[in-house]
């Protein structure tokens, strides 16, 4: 399908999908899905107090599942429970150099939610809005020991 | 965290999400973001005339990004498309036996929507009804190979 197969030249350099993020009410009664009855393993559970939610992250081969439990209703994935319910959130893909990707996705004309990564729990992070994206919220995070994570001290 | 690493003793065996499907109104434009913004390659795009649908399919690392378009109105995901718009549809565990998992899944009263495997383009395939599942749709598909495969004739 060679119509299907021309790419830029280096596009945003994407190796793995680093999780797929999922909002959920309780994380205790998500926990008896994924964990108890799927039998998904459980790398840590955390209340993130300063963002208003608890994660979980549960490894399935090279990519996660986090859930999320809003706290409170100060958050976006608050106001996204309450309107829409439990269910899929966003993906994040995983790049070389985040600050790259994102200067290339905005000459590129795409509306992004963080114009310059900021630090996330596993490493620099930056959303792109969900109008450029075809309705799905898409996160980069940027693999280990890139560019960014200098500059932002981890 | 020991009160959240408990698990039944086998599980249903997940290894690896085989894919994240994502409905798109229209195929050539999403690949205008997945392909040529974000540089993703493109396996295949298949015109599935039989099921409605067009699919394409976007390997990253292991996982697959598979966006499918509807081609008319007979089928759940162009009500999904009409009713929710264009965004994430369901993700795609695999099993080394898909009879089995959904064996167990029934026995721990979880709704199915197939309680026996039919015949998906990639392998014996089943969904389970997103309100066992915290508002996700799970799909499963059993790892080449598997018992399925063969009652199949693949």
């Amino acid at each position: 399908m060679d119509q299907f197969s021309a790419a830029l030249p280096e596009g945003l350099g994407i190796r793995k999908i680093h999780h797929v993020a999922v909002i959920v009410r309780d994380m205790e009664a998500s926990l008896g899905l994924y964990r108890d009855k799927m039998g998904l393993d459980v790398d840590a559970v955390m209340d993130m107090s300063y963002d208003h939610v608890i994660i979980g992250f549960l490894p399935v081969g090279e990519v996660k599942i986090e859930l999320v439990q809003p706290t409170d209703n100060a958050t976006g994935s608050a106001r996204f429970l309450e309107s829409k319910g439990e269910g899929f959130h966003h993906i994040c893909f995983e790049v070389p150099d985040i600050q790259a990707a994102l200067d290339k996705l905005a000459a590129m004309g795409l509306t992004l939610i963080d114009a310059i990564p900021r630090k996330g729990g596993e490493g620099p992070v930056a959303f792109i809005h969900p109008k450029s994206c075809h309705g799905v919220l898409v996160e980069l995070i940027e693999a280990p020991g890139g560019p960014a994570w200098a500059k932002l001290e981890y």
